[in-house]
């Protein structure tokens, strides 16, 4: 069996470049308490700005591209088109949900206090796209990455064609905080880093890869 | 941004070209109730044959390829290479651990009865591949897929570069099981079906999809 993948991107960033370079990964079983000793100091000291965001949220960017809001600081949310989906076609529909909530960083973070928050998203999420592109609720996957790319919660609306590497289904999210409202402090959450990124130097210093 | 990705598979069997042709997706979540009523009733009108499962535990066939077994009947398993993988790079490991228990369909079927099974596929399949091929626990994926290709249980050990789209970590199995018993019986679990899969109809006729 002879098997070729090819993939070309042309114009390439440093940020490709790096991606595409470099491919060796690592499996982390980061522990609640590897989250408080490791992840989180580290989160804090690269104190990744996020300002990108509550410009998005505060409508002084990117206003014209909002399919749909609700402006609960409690429970809502802004919800935008990816820059990676040009809304041409369905096949890569790819929307992003912003939370108005500015003390959530990630998954780590959530808690049944959150749940009125989550499944509003998910509903109204839903709802939108169903709406506004005619996609049905059974062709749109809704989830979470952890790690995210950046520290304000978020949550994906992709096609199913999409990979799944980070992914934690909001579904998933919501009934695991209704049986335990601390799942997601005590939780041990598995995920790859690649040998390059900071965080991996961190978990060896601390001996736990 | 120009983005041109391409597989060549030769020589590609029917199953290859079925793959490719028809690409549209759909997303199921599945409840408990649904397994019981919609799921479990095709697979069992089916009657697939795991009679070739059967063949590796009793040694009739590939018994030359084992790389480990504890034959124990109630935790104990036959780890192989999988076919897929020609042994002869890292990069694209990929092992499979069959149980020796000829009971258990997949993830469905698994109760906390079932946990000192599976962590002993764990621990031991994990050592084997250390022992083996020199390759560390955290560059190892050990995972469950549902639904299941067949429908006896069995476990995945790949390197991180495979997708992940139905994969269940067996970590995270473990501590759902330990967590609640019934975790595996009660549970909504969501996975994608394809436009021409069977069992999709089956629930497009119970009104669930």
């Amino acid at each position: 069996i002879l098997e070729i993948k090819t993939t070309v991107i042309c114009p390439a960033t440093q940020k490709h470049v790096k991606k595409y370079l470099s491919q060796e990964m690592f499996l982390v079983e980061e522990t609640g308490e590897d989250y408080l000793s490791t992840t989180l100091p580290y989160i804090e000291s690269q104190s990744f700005s996020v300002q990108w965001v509550y410009n998005i949220l505060e409508k002084k960017a990117e206003a014209d591209r909002i399919v749909f809001e609700d402006p609960d600081p409690d429970t809502g949310f802004v919800l935008l088109p990816d820059f990676k989906w040009d809304q041409k076609q369905l096949d890569d529909l790819y929307l992003t949900a912003f939370v108005h909530q500015r003390n959530i960083k990630s998954l780590r973070d959530l808690t049944s206090d959150h749940l009125p928050l989550l499944r509003n998203i998910s509903k109204k999420g839903k709802e939108s796209i169903q709406k506004q592109y005619c996609m049905p609720a059974c062709k749109v996957r809704v989830y979470l990455h952890y790690q995210p790319s950046y520290y304000h919660l978020h949550v994906h609306f992709t096609s199913l064609n999409y990979g799944l590497e980070r992914a934690h289904l909001l579904t998933d999210v919501i009934m695991n905080l209704e049986a335990d409202p601390q799942y997601y402090q005590n939780r041990t959450i598995t995920y790859t880093l690649r040998a390059d990124d900071n965080l991996l130097l961190r978990f060896r210093e601390a001996g736990r890869c």
